[in-house]
């Protein structure tokens, strides 16, 4: 297998189709009000904390929108990295249904800091300005980069400062906590994170995500938010049943371990080759390099498939994620024809 | 099995988990640009119109809402039945998603007639008043009858003649065709309708419905419109493969006649007890009955589901709907059932 | 002069423009922070409570909408008559700026009815359904019939039982307290209203009016909702001196008495006519009648000018209103040319 | 007079008091359908382009918001400077009321170069993208300085190459024109603007700025957008009255020409001193300077009155501003005041 894409290039986990397959007897309230989603959200909640609410929904765009729209008012202002997914990747959904701003933040290897935070506290009680309300940070990163517990609950502490409430982007959790060797919620809630996404389709699911909202997100409105924002499944049962297989046995552990694994290998592959510079450190399953435009045409003449992060004519970076379907021998073969390719 | 509260309730047909199955191998490009997703919108293009953009989206909130969204300005209007699913049962996600306003319009049988549309084209180019833009309708309607195809002609003809767009929820539109005994195409986009909502999950699917946009719905932000609103799914073969397979051997019409006979067969069975009374011709899969309070709650406390549609002390009118996975036997119980309640 | 049509085809008020101009001294700091915004400020709280929070605006159409932005989420209803400005003759404002839903309850001569308010109160906690949060009604009503006190207090009430907010569309509120014989505040804040809209604009400013959000109208973001809905004025100071004008020497009383008096004195001219029909109850400055259609062309012929208000090809309804500026002499020859006028 | 906080912080100019003074004659048809409205509207279209929509609205913020509403949808983005008042000043109105997203690009002396726009033109095409449909610039710009005609040909170009619109927030377009001695038209229109704000609240207006759209920027909902955004006047005629004084013998150039020749007189009373340093351009009615702190709590002490534009300890960057009621001694007072300041 060439494709070296995306995460979410996979298809769905045996165990997870399995789980679906079970799920598909008989009939079942729809809308939620059923055993396999009661099962889901209690799942959910013990990872994350007994006063958690839950909401299920199909994908990661929705998980972080409505989430954040649970919690931020139209005047409102949600800081990100300039990086962030949701500044970049999501078309303005966030401006579009939650309202207010994204204020966006530099990065290092893809991190906010305290000091960029800091920063970005301008205009408070000034009419004329939004006005900060929630941190949203990427756990892992956009480029693969995970926040140790102790930036984060610099973070999360700096955010009860200043009355904002820390949200994160977990639509690949599961990579962060596997690599911290925590579980879901150490990584998370028990270090002050307010409210987030709980993602499952990078990590094998066909579609479904969890929103996870603790005691300072108030979520008086969220059920109705999910609803607005068209994320109400009426077969919930079968996201439940997904959600419930990535909570069982630890699958969400072993798929995150393995696709870890196999970015590590690939980074160890090739990081003594002259002609590869990794450019942020590889602590999930992405690997970023920077390498010469002509070994990236060879790759792709090669019939290798990934993405080019940032373009340039002499030597661009690229991206090259791993998934649970990823094998040692896919890595190997990768390695060879990176080392093999002409520079 | 006493459930007939929904056909929604009811799981996936076996040919479309076979189909999710079978497109579980390897790897494919994300967000769409894979070969399920092609020959899906290739089969649902031959159906309704070699000219229409087809967007898939996971649901039927987001069929309609993003369809609708192409076309209708946020000082608009969209006409509808007072009874329909948009108005009452999407807890104006519309509004927030579109803006405009909904502007109802009475019913017969659950059906809008010109003279009700005409009644409604008040205000056009007044600037107080929001501009009819859309006349949405749900084919079948909400209480399971069907618009004829004159009616349908009908409808589009004004349409055309006050430069509204007709709009078709087609949440159960297979049961209409089946119904018809007509082709998805040839009762809807042939018959003028020109922007539609082709459902799949209450036919059978897991998850998956399609947005139709014929020639006269500009469809030049559809695909950021699905963006925005939240239903770009990443592993996009999975929803494809769903729709594949409902249109393959015409699984659909299968589908639909059988929900449909099943509804038939209830119907018969009741029509002549005298504390039955049917409410709406049975056309589709759902039966509109109202009978004594007392034989709802005798039927309840035997364990049948259903919805009361219509709450009253004496005689509340109930919803029985019947799908896929209905058998004879469930029907023959039921009529059983209520033939020995108590009265 | 015979313009009949409404209140703001009237100009200034004397004692307004004089206001303006005094107001017109040296350099005031931009966008309220000065000291002509201070003191109409305390005469607004003076007349509705000493809690409230008071948003001067230039319009109506924000006054309402603003008001309402401040206590209403996106998922809520705002129930209302169906013969509310805020419905009717808003473009949707309403929606597109706070999103939700109008739920539009039947009148009698105008007004909501206590039974009307409990029939809409529907869906509560289901998440298909907009939530109802506000009541808002127009005090007068848009025929010009007045809420009694007792009337108020029961919506108040209702509202308080149902966790609803009642906000009152107060465009012409001077109007209704002078029927009333009653205070400012004694019309709305004392009897239990929580927010309104206090109009000048019809009252002869050129342009001002304000927001009053009592204690339950939690008021945290309402300058920033004022700030995005686009009537944060920079010149704030000539908003402020029009409304110090309105609250002094009871400026509102004045006009509002001469405006109810001129309408009395129509509506008594006409009454006895055997060609016009009163159809409300004149209780401020319009008057509603049905009338020969030949009647109404024949007075506009005669350079009369007014609003049909229910178009009929032979007995339509009109409104006349009266202003400040409307003197016995126009209204003597009103009656008159109606009298004279063919039947 | 000691206050240099804005040219908001004046107020209404006698001409345009005297024509508001003089339009409130009688009676006129509301929301626009008057004669004053006629002829303010014809006096815009002969400045701009005898094609142009013209929408006469209360304030600034409207003003821009509402022109961009007319040709944007949610998914597009609008691209302007950093330091953009629509960006950084307007509490993200434009995102609330048009959606979408504000791109931001780097400026010089406050104006941005066709390289940053080139820059910005990223993932057209991409649906995970804004797509780029408007480029806004401000003339003058936020720090006064004024695009050349050739500046604003290059933008224009590049515009119609990218099929982007281009838009000018005119808040003091006034001030622009006659630094560059050329008619408000010429200016805009005639060198490629395709829509614009044209301001006069800070020319000496009560409250009332015009909204141009010209032939590109297609106008049909304009009059809607007007309405949803709160921004139909009732007693329209007072803001035409205001529009027709400040295009009768040619105010809107007197006063620019004077409120700049007081910035000159300024700029050149201190530019010699040693501790001021001036870091724009003067080229309309605003000084920024960087000057000790001591300096700046000096001259607050003693009463004047001007932003801090960038804070900081030892050197801060103050903005002074002049309007048309600023006079040589008040600016001679000012400098004498700046060179006896302790530094």
């Amino acid at each position: 297998m060439k494709v070296f894409t995306s995460d979410n290039a996979a298809g769905i986990h045996p165990e997870v189709l399995a789980a679906i397959t079970r799920a598909n007897q008989g009939r079942a309230v729809a809308y939620g009000d059923d055993e396999h989603t009661a099962r889901a959200t209690a799942l959910v909640r013990a990872q994350f904390g007994v006063e958690a609410e839950v909401l299920l929904v199909w994908g990661g765009t929705a998980a972080n929108v409505i989430g954040l729209a649970c919690v931020t008012a139209p005047y409102e202002a949600i800081l990100c990295a300039e990086t962030a997914h949701l500044a970049v990747d999501e078309c303005a959904a966030p401006e579009r249904f939650v309202g207010g701003k994204l204020v966006t933040l530099p990065v290092v290897h893809g991190k906010v800091t305290p000091a960029a935070v800091r920063g970005a506290l301008r205009g408070v009680g000034v009419v004329h300005a939004v006005q900060p309300r929630v941190l949203s940070i990427a756990q892992p990163t956009e480029v693969g980069t995970v926040y140790t517990l102790a930036e984060l609950g610099a973070l999360a502490a700096l955010c009860r400062e200043h009355d904002l409430l820390l949200h994160v982007d977990g639509a690949r959790l599961a990579n962060a906590a596997a690599h911290l060797g925590v579980s879901l919620g150490a990584a998370t809630t028990a270090v002050g994170v307010d409210l987030l996404s709980f993602g499952g389709t990078k990590s094998g699911l066909l579609g479904a995500e969890a929103v996870v909202l603790g005691e300072r997100a108030h979520a008086r409105g969220a059920r109705f938010h999910r609803k607005q924002g068209m994320h109400l499944a009426s077969k919930m049962r079968f996201l439940a049943a997904q959600i419930e297989a990535l909570l069982t046995d630890e699958l969400w552990l072993r798929v995150a371990r393995h696709a870890n694994a196999m970015a590590r290998r690939l980074a160890d592959g090739v990081h003594a080759l002259p002609h590869v510079e990794l450019v942020h450190p590889v602590e999930t399953n992405a690997v970023f390099a920077r390498l010469p435009a002509r070994t990236v045409a060879a790759l792709h003449d090669d019939g290798y498939r990934f993405l080019v992060w940032e373009p340039d004519p002499a030597r661009p970076v690229v991206r090259w994620m791993t998934a649970f379907d990823t094998t040692d021998d896919d890595v190997d073969g990768f390695v060879a024809a990176i080392t093999a390719a002409p520079r």
